[in-house]
């Protein structure tokens, strides 16, 4: 982590928020509480870690405003105290970037357009007609096949790709691995055999979307797969032909969403969940971990679907009652019509 | 999506079917009915979608014999209308194909044969002895590691990672990201440390297979891990090693499949879908989405195992009474024999 | 399989064990029993394979020592057959090493320390002052970002990513398409947009790791990701900011683990399992295969949490009557009430 050396009294001059103690309190890092020593700059958000608060080494803190007194350290009130430390820590540690230009061992195809202050990385590809924006940074091995566009300020990672045609917008984030328009998964029967369905589609991906490590997002059938602006999408995500994801939704890691479901503004889903193909998601939709969508969802709530884990052997049991419950209930019923002909009245 | 105008009685001479008004009707795009603009040739092929007919602004449509007077549109009446659609796009969007020839930023091993009108893009590498047949397209970046096979017609697309003796058919198109031939997982204990077990089969892939963006498919221990025959394999799917997939069976995006298990013919598993090792599963199996199998499936059938997601607050109670169930179920047995005990026979 | 002739003898001398029959009996490859045939190694290690041990057409194998004269082929004797095995396999099949060197076409930045004996692949790109063990194999396409450090004997495959700053120890193994030190997934909400927090920790790998094909681990947010020694990873694997993975555990492919999640020493994860974040399991946990855990387990033991599948109307009842199991429990309840009241006594 980067080491420079800033004032309390800077960053709220930068940031605002109220500074208690003294203002020439220098800190060069940012740390948890927990781990913090002098020269770190710590925070507490949630309340439930005042005992590290109490314990901490840091030389500074930012807290929320309810907390205010919770420490005799130097210290930034912040209304958000989370994101107050979040924006510090993006100023201490700009991103690296790489030196503008196109490396000799990035290869250019002819009608390609690339930005002023843009950067191609060693062994890149960029294929006929692309066309990137400004100040964008394309790390090594990645590949940008023919008409892509990506937008203005983008850093695409270490071994990236993005199929032909398809969209990229200004300020994303597009980590290793990640594939951007291959083909959905679509066959029609032909007797026995397959018959691929082409999938002719593109990728349009909107403004301040970050796309993890290693995730896929297919091309559509016909129509576009579409993400809007400021959707986040975590590591090994597989997003199918076709779909929506709108803005501001952030989805978790190992996610799987199949072909056609558009997904609302706003949504959270968790950890390998599993959204079905073909359905709609409501704007402000919270799905849990390992939660599996087989039907639209209409109202904004939270939902779930999960098996809870059990030591092996009373799993075992509860397995065998589940897969017999539907007599369970049916002998239940038959309990209570036997109790009421008996009924004594 | 190429624009290449057609007229309705070219297609029904090349492709078949019964050709309902002006056959000189001119089509150059094809598009979904609710999408569809002048200039397109759409499709009916669900009758839940009659109402998007009606709708249609759409210049022509293919429709099933069913619904041969469903529109008034210039049409063509195809058994399978879904499977003519398909063709129709596959002869106006053909694959652009890259010129023959070795890029010259690839790297190519002493041994390895290189087919007539075989296409080997920038950066790839392509190991000694490496047999690669005519027509076939490498995307950059692509790695063919030593004595890899790749036969005629097939197209790895950008990334792609081929290890060591592995053996792809003709007509095979593999995604970006995806890995044929990594190590299988097996160690053996020795003391607290593991030993690696290592692995020395191949990945056998047969013909018209396709393998989805990066989808990992190890390399056998010591037999070999084989797809057989348009096998169809969506994103992000791992076979683990010693796995036999039959022919034609076609697997959703994010299914884990684990070592030494045998997937017959004409299987089709839904996404998310897991497969235990050393198992088998009979030929024409359907298995739903989000789906574990443990134990061989012997009898063909749809076979599904998912928990149903409930809003979050009632989930919490359901999954409380499922920790316990089986003493729910004791609670009934003691129930059913108390009243029997008081039966007033 | 490489071939090469061994005596029984010399196994025995190599790797101890008891030598039954004769000791001159030559080998050249190792098989199952099930496909072994002359000049062939087989072994038994589970009792349950017997009879294809009286089929077997192998020239010699390795038995348990409860088994030894359930053949009465030339064998070998040892305490942990599979182990042994596992050995021999490893002597008759050493990886096949690319010759030490820079490839022409990999480009290593300024200030990057390669040690001896190292082999640097085709197309690989090697960051600012990033250092490089002795022996190490890098693969084609490979990307090792500013200040990484891989260690002595280390072999990373193919198109394998590592980003800057990130340690991977001695002897590990890294599979084609791993992405280590990709961003952690973390953003603070800032009105209705997200405001991304840096990442700025490391991922550090002990050693003899082994990271599957295909494997995301992230770096920290502001600590950093840790993988003890001898933690074996399969494919697919998902490890979010600031877990920590304890000496030997071996994790199953498709897994997903949240950041923070402290997963203790000598666990064993199956297949699709997912653990939650900020969450620890104790030492020497097993976890069946997809099974969620979201609470920290304190007791080693074996944890499941799998919807048993079923024919897919069986389940649609099952699940029905799931959704309604409060109900349910409340019905049998108020059975209970009624039957106490009515009780004759």
């Amino acid at each position: 982590m980067a080491a420079k050396r800033v004032r309390l009294r800077d960053l709220v001059e930068r940031f605002g928020g109220e500074l208690v103690g003294d203002p020439d309190t220098e800190i060069e890092r940012l740390a948890t509480l927990r781990t913090a020593g002098p020269g770190d700059l710590a925070f507490l958000a949630n309340p439930k870690y005042r005992g590290e608060l109490a314990a901490t080494r840091a030389t500074a803190v930012v807290l929320p405003v309810a907390e205010r007194d919770a420490s005799a350290l130097p210290r930034i009130v912040a209304k958000d105290s989370y994101l107050y430390f979040a924006r510090v820590l993006a100023f201490l540690n700009p991103r690296a970037r790489s030196a503008p230009g196109v490396h000799p061992s990035a290869v250019v195809s002819p009608g390609a357009r690339i930005g002023a202050g843009t950067s191609i990385g060693a062994n890149c590809f960029v294929g006929r007609d692309a066309e990137i924006g400004d100040d964008v940074e394309i790390g090594p091995g990645s590949y940008l096949g023919d008409e892509t566009v990506v937008g203005q300020g983008s850093w695409l990672a270490a071994n990236v790709t993005i199929n032909a045609r398809c969209v990229v917008g200004a300020r994303a984030i597009v980590h290793p691995g990640a594939v951007i328009g291959a083909d959905g998964f679509g066959f029609a029967r032909d007797g026995e055999r397959w018959f691929k369905i082409p999938q002719v589609g593109r990728v349009l991906i909107g403004d301040d979307v970050e796309i993890g490590a290693n995730t896929t997002i297919d091309r559509g059938a016909l129509d576009d797969t579409v993400l809007e602006d400021d959707v986040k999408l975590d590591n090994q995500i597989q997003v199918g032909h076709n779909c929506r994801i709108g803005q501001h939704t952030a989805i978790a890691g190992c996610v799987g969403i199949a072909g056609s479901a558009h997904i609302g503004r706003n949504c959270k889903i968790a950890g390998a969940a599993g959204i079905g193909g073909h359905l709609s998601i409501a704007d402000g939709t919270v799905i849990g971990a390992a939660t599996a969508i087989v039907a639209t969802i209409d109202r904004a709530g939270v939902y779930t679907g999960m098996f809870p884990a059990l030591p092996h052997r009373e799993w075992q049991k509860v397995a065998a009652r589940l897969r017999r419950l539907d007599e369970l209930a049916d002998r239940v019923r038959a309990l209570e019509r036997a109790l009421a002909q008996r009924s004594p009245g």
